[in-house]
């Protein structure tokens, strides 16, 4: 029922031509207009509800200027700060994200790219659910835009932007043992993703490489769902075994926030007792009495390039682009020279 | 281009009727079915592609089964938390949440209830940024469905869900003062929104009646854009004074967790020369070495709430509904009786 706006209103009620409404309101590069003048076309679009911006946008170009991200979990902060820069980055480019959490569920999943698809986004950053192989295979064949975050399908040619997980775990183990750990477990989510599978990979060719043994009771796996209680109780498992670790990696931000938490709890010292290494930055991590040694993956930078590698895609099809880049070893008092090994080497 | 997919394809397929095709995916109450029955069901959809069911869905209803959430900034834990709360809640009555950060902007608040109003969301629950009030004016006059949450405009009659921002305050620092310190000081954002007011307006209140002093240098507010170098800044400031304060509410859990990692790396003690309360919980609060007392928040109820509100207005509208909750004092070692005072009282 609302009478609808045009830039001729604005331009009427500012007094400027019409041409500048519309260049002021699609917001090309700035400049060639005064800030005033700018402010006063943008105040008057406001008052009079001028909504027909996007729709005229989109007709002229095609082009809804929008994308659709999709996480794993936006309560996770690896998600939620690459949700918010993947936003900023958009942004310069004038286009609005519209986000969702998949759950780890390939249904879910679906459901969203259907949705965002009916509402036409111009394309999707995705960071996968498990077994969703065969719904990015169809978003592949179907042409549509995308490019994948932290998780992809080795066997499905599509645009990626990760980091190399199994030198990323590799490095770590590795600097471990250098300090004087010599059994060293892991404790990651039981969760069917490849780059989990390179994490272990990482950490056994670490172990092997250095002739250490790789024992089964050793790697622990939890249940997302069940994470609160799965962790303590790995935990307990390890330190209780008849050669317990003392050193363990921990695959996943989520997975050691909650062991940091519990450990905090017990009579075992970091590093005395037990060395720790973690995937991914956290307050935890920061605030712990020992700060933790952890694998800092470039997230400024991998937001910022699966965004650019979309709207490119977006603007005229692509070679495919697949990036591996560097995480960094950030080392700090969990993995201190193991006192008694660091007198006698 | 690519063939529509009928109801009566999956049907066919699957050799079942339409009507139970159509059952299964529209996800009615289970328990009629079988579920082997629903899971071909779910499968043939999905590999033959079946996109309609959503805009078939809308066509019958004239809805399209989405909701916008516009949060402040989905980077910040309370936001991306409460995030995800709503999409599980959501979910429960099939509904998908879009949701996008506003970053403190009425501007990009005002791009974003475009952007999604041209989608056709069926309403939205809002965290209003600075300056909003106008827009969300708008919006309650347009008979557009929605909630806000955290924030809300005293001026403005709309649904909200909140807490008793000034209660909360209050507590906190009365729950100081009954351990015996004297010298409380604030830090927070600098934002005009009616909620800091009220934890401001709650910390004075608490000072006036138990006849002690306010002091404009004890009250500190730094940017937003700024938190990293604003909040040690604040903190040193306060620490050098002549009359230094021995205790400290931080309105924010962005502030606070700031300031737990600078005060982590200072050589002053928590609480024998500080005492801390901060609103909401926080990785750095349980793992600070003295874990700090804080406002919880009950998130789950507020998150369920709003989107609950707001779906019954989308059924059929409602009478506004205002709702204040109680944040609960969760008390800890950052907060111990003050030692001296101690044996005095």
């Amino acid at each position: 029922m609302v009478k609808r706006i045009s830039l001729k209103d604005i331009a009427k009620k500012v007094g400027v031509s019409t041409a500048l409404v519309s260049y002021v309101l699609n917001n090309k590069k700035e400049g060639r207009i005064s800030k005033e003048v700018a402010q006063k076309i943008k105040d008057a679009a406001k008052e009079l509800n001028y909504t027909a911006n996007q729709i005229a946008r989109s007709l002229k170009t095609n082009k809804t200027f929008t994308i659709g991200l999709i996480v794993s979990d936006i309560s996770n902060p690896f998600s939620s700060i690459l949700n918010r820069i993947i936003e900023d980055e958009a942004e310069k480019s004038n286009y609005l994200v519209l986000s969702g959490s998949s759950d780890e569920s390939s249904d879910k999943l679906w459901k969203l790219t259907r949705v965002l698809q009916n509402y036409q986004v111009d394309g999707f950053i995705i960071s996968p659910a498990e077994h969703s192989a065969p719904l990015i295979q169809q978003l592949q064949e179907q042409n549509i835009p995308f490019v994948l975050i932290d998780r992809y399908f080795p066997e499905i040619k599509t645009n990626y932007v990760t980091i190399d997980n199994y030198k990323a775990a590799y490095e770590g183990v590795k600097h471990m043992i250098e300090n004087g750990y010599r059994q060293i477990g892991l404790v990651g989510l039981d969760i069917a993703l490849f780059n989990m599978q390179e994490r272990r990979r990482g950490y056994m060719d670490a172990l092997k490489e250095h002739d250490l043994p790789i024992k089964e009771e050793w790697i622990k796996r939890v249940k997302r769902e069940h994470v609160k209680e799965a962790v303590p109780k790995a935990i307990d498992e390890l330190m209780a075994l008849d050669e317990p670790v003392d050193a363990v990696l921990f695959t996943n931000n989520v997975v050691s926030t909650q062991a940091l938490k519990y450990i905090n709890t017990l009579p075992i010292r970091v590093p005395d007792d037990l060395a720790i290494v973690s995937f991914d930055e956290s307050d935890a991590a920061d605030l712990f009495y020992a700060p933790i040694t952890h694998i800092k993956q470039p997230l400024q930078e991998m937001g910022r390039l699966a965004a650019d590698i979309l709207l490119e895609n977006i603007a005229e099809r692509q070679e495919i682009k697949q990036v591996k880049m560097e995480a960094k070893l950030i080392v700090r008092k969990s993995t201190e020279r193991k006192g008694k090994l660091g007198r006698i080497l």
